[in-house]
């Protein structure tokens, strides 16, 4: 093993460690994988202001996210399936999350129960939910998330319809899952993996299990979840959810302007621009692409948090300066997790508040919370009109 | 054989079963393919706007297609020698047209005649023509196409003069046509395909054969077919074709604004935006390029429908969202038939039916009618100038 | 040897029988080749308009070049060292050009004298000068060409100073020209190119051998030769030249509009737009993206010409549409030559014209010297302002 | 080893000549080596002015640089450890700068000392300086340098949190420096580059050892300096040092048009807009594209140099059109150096200046300081708005 500098030492660490299917899970986009690579490469277009001769010897990352303080503008996203990673995988994050001092998402798919996972988990401490067909049994996940001290719901709102992930599919990884050749022999060139696995009793969907009749095990546990997505979602059912969830509402899934004034209109506490990491609607632009037009449009009135393709602490200083409150991470510290545990989740954090800590200095700030749109350069632009303000330097973005 | 999920996997599941000629006589373009290629590419550069919370619970995806109702918008475009990708190609594709619900269209080169392939064609049953040379003979197919119940012609415009594709020449297929030692060694090279081929009758070209003395084998029809593509063709000779059918007529070869208008200046039903595939003129826009412009010029008073690089149900739904009434699939069929026969060509039209179907409800749509600019997203514009709206979203496209 | 079908087929021919140090001085252009590269791929980025429904039956592509009929708009470049490519090379192509119907241009550094192509060049046979230190010298080979029947004369502006290709010095190249062990190696790998070139007599610059004392081997003559060229070349020696050549001018080696405008101001009759095929000025912007506003300047006062990546029939149009009246082919017969001998440069020439006529005809013209910029497409428009007519496509081109 | 033509030809003599670690000290970037890249790459958008008919007999590259003529327009960039890339290595390289007549800076944390460098240094002998928490050793390395004879101080400020560069790390060149395997390795891979260096008794940081009790091998000499870096530093610790600094001062490190014009309100002699050749802040813009809008900024109050990128006298001619006075060599001449020893530094600067040279005259420009804006070319704009002259021509430039 050589030396874990990056979020993409921690990926490929990650690769050799955990079974193909489960890894090719995290590494992979609906269709095409246009979204998903895109929602990476974006931010390399994203030019930074470097400013000298600035007093950097005090500096200062925390923020304040839905009013609480958090150590850096970071949250950890919900991820499904994030205990197939690593052995007990939700709770190992979930500790290092506190440790750390930032929030940590539990997914209404995490292996781990939201009973098991607060045990361990710290304030802030979110839980996250699809709105789903049987409505009782998403409130009585609300009312588990509640009792279990969760400070905010993270509702998720594009994925109502499954994306297709080919990736998934050629691994054999398919709802309802089944044990075929292929996947037992994926398992059987990780033992290491497999003997994490071994030792811990967690190994089936903990959120859900016991709470339908005959559902019991893996794959019937994950094809009743399927056919829980609920088509008729709309507006409307943001009522019925806040009926039930009286603390902070965050809508995760926003991927449009509109929809965020929508949003921010029926009094939302927070939005996370998403795509879905790629995963869903193929085609639609780079999280960081969208970013600025959903900031503009309703940054004082609403938190704006974003996701997608967020690899290195200079992403989360771009996303900043961009309009975003906080930046959620999926893959990168998953990655860290199937590559070391729970050492490899606060691996990932550290890295990227270094690269964080490093390119604000550099960029002559000292508070995250003073970064904006005059830290990006806008290039190719005519000699006399560049300074520094509050011009809108969209052409530092996407195209 | 890996799983089939893309058009993709069934263009190589093509190319390794028909014979190298003539999967490579529909896997090429014509000089340095750049149209061809350009014809997929160009796709990439649309993006969608994710729209969230609309009740998705009921999609339509049918549509009218010069009045008839189609399951979804998409039409089989006319290939010539369908029947050399699998034995029986065209009548093949023609009853997976029919079972689906979507127009088959049967060009004049085909290997199957217009009476065998209307035996198994449901309506909607299109025939193509070229204008040729000798005009009784152009009249003699449309009295044939009427009679076995076509119920549109579509008149190919972009193919008076031959475009070459170097692939063809550099594989023998030349016309005439001659067994010679690489096309020997290419047929011997795919048993399974010959042994299907052996097992059909109909290995020349059905709709020519028997209509001019002493022009009866594979290489004299083709031969004399190429020799009446007539090059005098000019919009007066469309006056002509139409005082030999009356049913609806389709121009199909329209590339150029000016063009477009003309032809519904000159009272055609609809018109199909096309380069033929990459196949003629090489240095051609791209086909999803020339698309806005046409349609914003004449899709008010003419069907506009369109082919080139579609690929998937995502390219389907751009080009409607751009202003196509439908689009006609060309190799994505045929890619389909030279890997499984007729089941191909169904699996080639579920895949594309999924695609647009989940694509569309990701976008928040419910009726592929209902598509249009507002679906697209535009990126790069200065913040405050994004809305949702009628405004051309040119810059989205092209470039 | 597969088809020839394409310039890029000939020139794999060439490099397969030239020695590599005479194919690599052909492929090969200053410092990083960055125009040299430049050349060929602007071509790609200007799109076509295809028209359809238009007689093509009669086909022009005939032009008048400097008032004399040639049978396409297309003129022979000079090229040193054409003779070293292939024995006797500037005969065979100047028999190849009188045979087709086109100009061809003797270089001063030919390898056969102007005396010896002239027995089988046809009018027009133009030649190629240099502004050289030895004005005698320089009165003594216009009196030459002269009385050699030459129609026109072309002085070359561009290569004062030598600019420095890298291939060439690394195949020991050089001026003087030795012969090292590489060179002999390269020789010896090419028997059949040895037998032919001992087969004439020819292998000396015939143009400069005898007419200074003591120069008359290869090295001394090449060595001599480099020191003549005259670094205070300006306008006023353009003059001087004109006091000796009373015939047709041609400046050649104009990439810039000023230039232009003064060599229309001085009465020359043509220019040709040129940046000596990315060999000289690395850094200079390929000669079609020049050529616009040159044509657009001074078009109307004087016969523009151009040459630098011209490799098919396509180019050739797409540089009539952009204003040049006529194009010049270097490379690209070269590569024909090295390739077949004289049948090579034939060849070359039908590949343009069928390439030209083709492509002339899926645009729907049916004269070359009807084409315009009318035959552009100008892409990523906003709808509405597309349209027939004489406005600028300027963003068709470069960028 | 082929011929020595280019600047990268000796990049690859040094890489094959120097350890790896020490090569791979000089060919990194911060990160993702983003802006060490663009550096070079930006310039390759930069498309100049083929003017021709110019007499370019008498060429003059000599410029003033802070008042005191340079040889050609170019200084030799301060780079730290230099003297490991080749035993006595300021030492060299000053010695090849002074006898071709241009500047040489000299790096704090050089190998050699200051007085030593200073026996074999010409003026200008150039003192780089960062600001130091020891702010009297600071002051007694000015007081050195001016007994030294330098005549111009380099205070560098993007350096005083130091940039993470990858490469480092897994080199294990770390501060405080270890002599690992792996270093062991590369250095007995590289047996004349040791003999060189036991031949010399400079292995240590000349200008530091002896100056901190205890702190006297190399280790301790590295781990002290990085502790020094003060981030304190702001605009009144320029007032500090020219307090203590009454010679021409140089602010390096300027990459941003604000702080361009606080470094002329100040009173600064001049500035080199420089993002330390991207071995700082990652993303930031290339030099070269900065370069102009500083230019324009400040060009007129003060000496505007630049850095980044620079690999031949084509990037030395870009940047002086885009308006800088001079143009910083770093690690261009370093991999002369490493190559070559001195002999190398002096075959970099006359491929430089043949470069720039050759380019000027193919130009049509005589004279360095005639440079500007109005040799470069503006491509993609619409005919009849593209002339010569001072209309800015930032197209030209970045994008």
């Amino acid at each position: 093993m050589g030396r874990l500098l990056t979020i993409h030492d921690l990926k490929e660490q990650h690769r050799a460690r955990a079974p193909k299917m489960f890894f090719d899970y995290v590494d992979s986009g609906a269709y095409t994988e246009g979204t998903y690579r895109d929602n990476e490469t974006a931010f390399q277009t994203i030019k930074l202001r470097q400013r000298v001769a600035r007093n950097i010897s005090e500096r200062d990352l925390t923020t304040k996210i839905l009013g609480k303080t958090a150590t850096m503008p970071v949250t950890l996203a919900p991820v499904g399936m994030t205990g197939m990673q690593h052995a007990d995988g939700e709770i190992l994050a979930a500790r290092a999350a506190k440790a750390f001092g930032v929030p940590y998402t539990l997914s209404t798919m995490s292996i781990c129960s939201i009973e098991d996972v607060a045990k361990e988990a710290g304030a802030p401490f979110w839980f996250q939910l699809y709105v789903m067909r049987d409505r009782g049994f998403g409130a009585e996940l609300m009312a588990r998330a509640k009792a279990a001290g969760c400070s905010a719901l993270v509702l998720t709102l594009d994925l109502q319809m499954l994306g297709q992930r080919h990736k998934d599919l050629r691994n054999d990884l398919s709802a309802p899952p089944r044990m075929t050749p292929k996947i037992m022999l994926n398992l059987m060139r990780r033992p290491g993996w497999c003997m994490k696995m071994l030792g811990t009793k967690r190994r089936y969907f903990g959120n859900i299990v016991g709470h339908v009749k005959g559902v019991d095990d893996m794959s019937s546990l994950m094809s009743w979840t399927a056919s829980q997505f609920d088509l008729t979602l709309d507006w409307s059912s943001i009522e019925w959810v806040k009926s039930h969830w009286d603390g902070p509402l965050i809508l995760k899934g926003i991927g449009d302007v509109e929809d965020a004034r929508i949003a921010a209109d029926i009094g939302a506490d927070a939005i996370v621009v998403s795509n879905h990491g790629g995963r869903q609607l193929d085609g639609a632009p780079a999280s960081i692409d969208v970013l600025p037009e959903v900031a503009e449009a309703v940054g004082d009135r609403i938190e704006v948090h974003m996701d997608g393709g967020v690899r290195s602490g200079q992403d989360v200083l771009k996303a900043l300066a961009l309009g975003a409150k906080a930046v959620s991470l999926g893959r990168a510290y998953v990655h860290g997790l199937g590559a070391l545990g729970e050492e490899g989740v606060t691996l990932a954090l550290e890295i990227i508040r270094k690269e964080l800590d490093t390119t604000m200095a550099l960029c002559g700030e000292t508070r995250v919370t003073d970064l904006g749109r005059h830290n990006l350069w806008r290039g190719g632009e005519p000699v006399g009109e560049t300074g520094v303000g509050a011009k809108p330097l969209m052409s530092a973005v996407g195209a």
